[in-house]
């Protein structure tokens, strides 16, 4: 655990103000579920790892096709807090990683305390950072095969 | 489609054989079942989101642990082939993400036809790649709550 968190005060620095931006970005669309906004983060050959199937999802408009159902899904005034959130960056590239929990849902709702795992990998193209991959998922119990939303 | 196959042609460039090197040290590990080779490949402050909870498994110990479980339950022979596998670096970072598929497994064993997908983050220090984080995962049906393991 030591050694842990002295590498971690080792490695701190700070994040490349872009890259804040560009997670800024994201944030905003995601609250105003402005799907226009959110779809310009993507890169054109972005790669989607949604929790629901199909295994994988290609390219823009199969994504912009998941928010555009997930935003019908959402109940009003969603938003989120990130949980152990690590960005990492090196050159063109930038890797952020969190536990992720929905908050706003009202009582019943499927959301309501709702937490995911979400892993975001960026590349810096002509000085904008775009999401290359996107891979979010909950853990699943192997007794019974079913998800798990809460840690 | 055509924009993405464009897109994808102006990007390839060859992989630092380091970074090959470092992929294929983790897949013998793991072909062998060799605990501590495989954990020689992680670095101190990696985190894992397992297909299994807990939500995050933080720190050599605990991913041990979890790497000493899975190989328990591997049935003898188990191999894996990768789909779709892509692998970005910039700089001192790199991040592959694949649908892997599991063969060898006998009929009726759980990891029959398994697929999971994967994303994993590595990081260069002093001239080795180690891994910073992995997240393994299953989409889910939301009708039922339960995983999907083939596409």
């Amino acid at each position: 655990m030591l050694r842990e968190i002295l590498h971690n005060l080792m490695s701190t620095h700070p994040i490349d103000p872009t890259l804040q931006q560009a997670f800024g970005l994201w944030k905003d669309a995601f609250l105003r579920r402005d799907l226009a906004s959110l779809m310009a983060t993507y890169a054109p050959d972005a790669v989607m790892y949604d929790v629901k199937p199909p295994f994988q999802i290609r390219g823009l408009d199969n994504i912009r096709a998941v928010w555009e159902e997930a935003f019908s899904c959402f109940p009003p005034g969603i938003t989120y807090s990130a949980i152990d959130e690590k960005i990492e960056s090196s050159g063109d590239l930038a890797v952020m990683h969190r536990v992720q929990r929905f908050d706003g849902a009202p009582a019943g709702h499927p959301m309501e305390n709702l937490h995911i795992r979400l892993t975001v990998t960026l590349r810096r193209e002509h000085g904008r950072w775009l999401v290359t991959h996107e891979h979010v998922s909950l853990p699943f119990n192997p007794e019974t095969g079913i998800v798990v939303g809460t840690p």
